[in-house]
């Protein structure tokens, strides 16, 4: 059964965070915080929240959102520490099967990129094959900082929103706490 | 050997994280966020960075950082699912040996102050006993939601403290990623 705004509306804070909680990579605190605006209109209306909460944010707390972020195909996938959510997303555009070359090359463009931003390559995998992953690596280490950091926040936002489509498609409504 | 400021602002932001990242309970974009303003001076004025990071964030914001914290001496507590930091802190305190009627006392006082606030108790365990713990929560629970809100920030920035200081003390420098 999908959920709807009324279960969601319906959650005390804890439940909202057992559920919403990682919607954005580990910043269960963004979610907390638009927990404050409850009841929402809709659930496009609670994805607004945490839009505005994330762009309210000084450009150090955006980055910091990025940070947040692992590596793609990087040694936290392969070692299974990544959350459950980026393990699928990754898994699902093919990261998880890359052969010896393109570990190497995925390495590398990650680690210039990092240290060219200060933070990690952040893509939507879901959107994404693994042909075009690299593409868009490839071009976006190109980008000045400024540029890169808001085209990260634009795909951080797309996978919230499809991890949020995700969870009330095929949840049953939660127990309460 | 202790770790001092140099150790610190030769990290990149990965390792930062892996040392630093739950000194805000479950909230490591906080500090992912302000190691954009690495070099730090000191120790302490990488803690102030913290401080102004979270007073820098709209009320939504803190109450977010606030609904992070688990329940004191709540089942997460009991079924090993609070942060290492956080089971040694309460533990400390003498919050994982409670009699059944204090556990019970301290369950209708939480939800009592969940449900008036929208938020956990949260105060800093290690300054503490567990008698004065009861007193506290039994007082702080009749503030204005407002007075409270700031209270309960101002016991997430002395964990923070107390959380880097035995991380500085006693951590020798760790490996670079």
């Amino acid at each position: 059964m999908a959920m709807d705004i009324r279960d969601i509306n319906s959650m005390n804070y804890e439940s909202f965070l057992d559920v919403f909680g990682n919607v954005v990579e580990k910043c269960p605190v963004i979610v907390a915080a638009i927990w404050s605006r409850c009841p929402f209109l809709s659930v496009s209306d609670m994805e607004s929240s945490i839009a505005e909460f994330i762009d309210s944010l000084p450009q150090s707390g955006k980055e910091g959102i990025l940070r947040c972020h692992p590596d793609l195909a990087g040694r936290d996938l392969l070692s299974g520490k990544v959350t459950a959510e980026s393990q699928g997303e990754q898994r699902q555009a093919g990261l998880a099967s890359l052969s010896p070359g393109e570990m190497e090359r995925m390495k590398q463009l990650n680690s210039h990129y990092k240290n060219k931003f200060g933070f990690p390559f952040v893509i939507c995998a879901r959107m994404s094959n693994k042909a075009q992953i690299f593409q868009e690596l490839s071009v976006r280490v190109n980008n000045p900082p400024s540029q890169e950091l808001l085209k990260g926040i634009e795909e951080v936002k797309k996978i919230c929103h499809l991890r949020i489509q995700a969870i009330v498609s095929t949840s049953t409504q939660p127990t309460k706490l």
